[in-house]
């Protein structure tokens, strides 16, 4: 099995679902909510894309960075690649259902630590979803990150303990679910948190708190002040809000606030290495990646997550040689041309 | 009934009028005037499009924002949401003929009241469409707005009596009618007005009197100084004039000068909530929809306007929510980043 | 006969040759020289399309311009509006071939005239083009301009002359034709022109004497220095160097620098009255317009050349209410907001 | 045999690795590599082809350059045009194998040289194309440079050998194929080089060095600083890495470090006369081309390689009458408008 092989099954397993196109740039999904697209005009979607796109690499090739080292550290574990799995759900309603809930999270957890790295596993309308990610990360000794829907504080407060039961590196709220008023009228409401709910959480954990769904300077400062280990710059895909910013114009002015002081997670259009040596040199510690890793399930099980995120391993590190970086600390501002804004 | 097959038998009976397009952007449509396009090129059409996409959201879900409120007073009376039905008249030449315009008008008007807002009525080159709007304001005992074409002024005048007497809750010209050459040929010459004109008209009566078709600063700080009630931001869609700026460019100027001494409401590109928080963002204190309107009543009716204005709730609602904005007033320019200029 | 019963009989008769698109913005053309196409990859035709497009207007109604003046002098000649036919030759070669070369110069040349503006001719490798618009110049007492191709002086010298006789307004040289390799391949060299060698031109006549094809403002200052009577700000069409910048670019920094010693004609992708206007806020004094006349011509024949120019009047009249200017001399750079650059 | 033959033919013969599209913009073959693609999304091949776009011409015809002179002098060597064939191997993989390697290198090579210029030679995993086109520079008595990929320095110097022995004007390394994996998975690694090793193999030689695949101003200083003769600014026409800028973007900064100091050579998009014409006045002193040779060979074989280089001195030549260049010095940056950034 290689990876194009992977890659035609998913498409046949996908259709109607999901293109998987030469560009994966939310063109042809748009709107697809149930489905794989954005919301809407899917202009977040394209738009994370699109300011991808527009940060540039500097091609240099007279330096010693012969065989660069891609491993790092993320809630103090050693990852062979800077590249974290995204928690996804809903394999029926947006992938089509080649694979039940149980079988895709089974997949992309155990295939991530495989591949060297971990995956984070999502949550859902369906609250059997959450419990299948943990089944998923209890099979791997708890490597691995379930995130929460942002329920009222008491149900997200259940659900961290059955994260701590499971063994979990760390766990986390996708906060942007929080406009997501469908699960209000399956009596499962969500909704934006304030500081002192916030608070609340972490101080509910002695894990990591991680919360997903960043895209301002002020509110990044926020996740500090509540004292998260982590945020996700994220606008969920470009699935719960139409005409956002896209994660890459953002990510830079987030990292000048609080690069160091809590560890920053992109989240958005990652398709291939240089994508991730990009996120990086504008101020992320590492990247989530979600859709190359469900046509990896989906066109290969566990062994198709491997061969992607293997793949991504060795464009990044071609993208390291190429650009001059030794090790992931050398991955900065100079590697990079931002042509946003 | 639900809002895609209001859609999909809209998309039926105006067949070769309106696509009902995946993103209703000016393209396919160019042109068509009779029609539902822009004038000639269609670039107006297509630029009010663009620069409100142009306008980005700040998603944002750190915060108390749960439950918005997304009333708000036009002309002293409550509306539960900051948009209007606009003005439009043609339904057997622009939009197909499948309704007769006093259905088309009933539609609207009633549908509009029962989705908690109301409607603006049009005039014509056939002066029967002028009263079919106005019979339809009647039934809701005048909550509605009748605009004139900027006639002669002692016709308009006469039409502000007639206004007057449904109960109109405000009356207006659609002062951008002034090019529409072809109204002269059938015997009703319409042109710009001088401010002594509009003063005139303005003093004629004692409704609130709303200039619509302002695109610059300077003609907005003249419908201060005639005593106009409102202005409506607009370029009459993009049919009457092509390769004009779009209303998303100019709002801003314009709300700098004469936001609090006039209402501003925005007209241009309106198709989901997040376009109305958008606009209020960008200075107006409400905005005109019309083709999602159409497509409501060409589509379902009364029955399809109120399904049409409640998704506007839902989804104004759900943005609010994503961008912390608790109530209409709290929609300001840090909600956005204007990407325009 | 009115104008959609033209184009559809023209774009019948052009078939291969131009498609008469709703967007005549030189996509799909690009390439065709011979043929309607700008040359190569076409980047200047569609340069001078989106220059033109980037100039946007600004929509007015409140002033008092019910009824403009669109009347200016040229060449101490009152004409009724601000349009020039653009000197065209190749009938057979770049149009299709369904009229002959004196069919479509007394078209263009009479059909002017009748529409209240006048024509230029042109000239080319087969020397009996020029003589045929001569001859069509001679048919309306000499209402005519011909542009000689940048041959040798003697020779421009002896068609200037010929010019004289037929009691030509004015005569020019289209000195972009510089570039025409395959003319000196038919024993007709062609060449640029020193200052000298111009200065030669311009006393060899009392008529004034155009420069056509001036795309700097350095050059522009040549032509003053020369004592030439008019520039034609040109770039061919797009017919002869492929990437250069549009002419609705260059004519602003032109216009700084020699607005009022010279004539400055513009000529590039008119084709509505919007684009007259815009030319002339830009600093133009009046405008070329080629392609739409020709389709007249193709289309209708004279009277379709009557009908294209009349429909220019419409439109710029149009135009010209909507923005608040009464005559020719109203149109200035506060009626548009020029977003090259 | 004339030019549209020659593509016409090559169009066949190339069926399903390149379309010679009317515009060859890495569009259609984006991602076919092996093929004739850019890597990936083909980002860094359309970013080519879009900077060199934004970079615009300023037409003028008042002026003496009627007769320019095209010549220019490399590593002491007059050529007739400032261009130099590209290298490229890979008949068989890349371009469809209608031709064998040796084929292909005995067309470019003697045919550039019938031209008036000369070819640079490839080398490969397969170590005998770099033999095939040493062996088609021995034909022309060593008029042609072969360019070396970046292997272990012991393994360059033995092919430098070789070079000198054929006769070889110089000799070069394309250093950005430093990211080709797959090479050292066929035992013949390449990697990066220090400024070490790059001195080692400049001073292993007494030919002129060229290092090919230079991107930033700082390793065009560093190649000054190894000694070398020449620099390449090249990434490699998109082929090894996605979303780098384009060589028309990075040759302005470049130039302004080294210019005089080192012989530049832009290598990116060169489609026609006027491209090469932009180079120049961007500060490179020669350009490559390397499709529109392969199409020559593939379409023409060496009659067609000459046919295409003939045919960018007559477009050259019509660019530099229509921009004032008398000769290839006078080519500079008051001839164009750099629009990138």
């Amino acid at each position: 099995m290689d990876l194009n092989e992977v890659k035609k099954l998913a498409r046949e397993r996908m259709k109607g679902y999901c293109g998987i196109c030469r560009e994966c740039d939310g063109n042809s999904c748009s709107g697809k909510v149930p489905g794989m697209g954005g919301t809407k005009t899917g202009s977040t979607f394209k738009r994370n894309y699109e300011a991808l796109n527009n940060v540039k690499i500097n091609l240099r090739t007279i330096h010693d960075a012969k065989d660069p080292n891609m491993s790092t550290e993320i809630f103090g574990k050693k990852i062979d690649i800077p590249l974290i799995t995204a928690p996804v759900t809903g394999s029926s309603i947006n992938m089509g259902g080649f694979l039940t809930e149980d079988q895709y999270s089974d997949d992309v957890v155990i295939g991530s630590i495989n591949a060297g790295t971990f995956a984070m596993t999502g949550d859902s309308g369906n609250p059997q979803f959450f419990i299948d990610g943990l089944n998923s990360i209890k099979k791997v000794d708890g490597f691995g990150v379930p995130i929460i829907k942002p329920r009222e504080n008491e149900k997200i407060i259940e659900n961290i303990r059955k994260a701590e039961e499971s063994g979990a590196l760390a766990v986390g709220v996708d906060i942007d679910g929080a406009g997501l008023i469908t699960m209000a009228l399956h009596g499962q409401p969500v909704g934006p948190k304030t500081v002192e709910e916030l608070k609340e959480l972490v101080s509910s954990t002695k894990l990591p708190f991680i919360l997903k769904g960043i895209m301002t300077a002020d509110e990044a400062e926020l996740a500090v002040e509540v004292g998260a280990a982590a945020i996700v710059v994220s606008n969920h895909g470009g699935r719960v809000l139409d005409h956002t910013l896209g994660v890459a114009e953002v990510l830079p002015e987030i990292a000048k606030k609080v690069k160091g002081k809590i560890t920053i997670l992109a989240d958005g259009s990652v398709r291939q290495g240089v994508d991730i040596l990009k996120y990086i040199a504008l101020g992320a510690d590492a990247v989530l990646a979600a859709r190359p890793i469900i046509w990896g399930s989906y066109g290969g099980r566990q062994e198709g997550v491997e061969l992607v995120i293997n793949n991504f391993k060795n464009e990044l590190k071609q993208a390291m040689i190429l650009t001059g970086c030794k090790d992931v600390k050398s991955i900065n501002e100079t590697k990079i041309v931002n042509l946003n804004k």
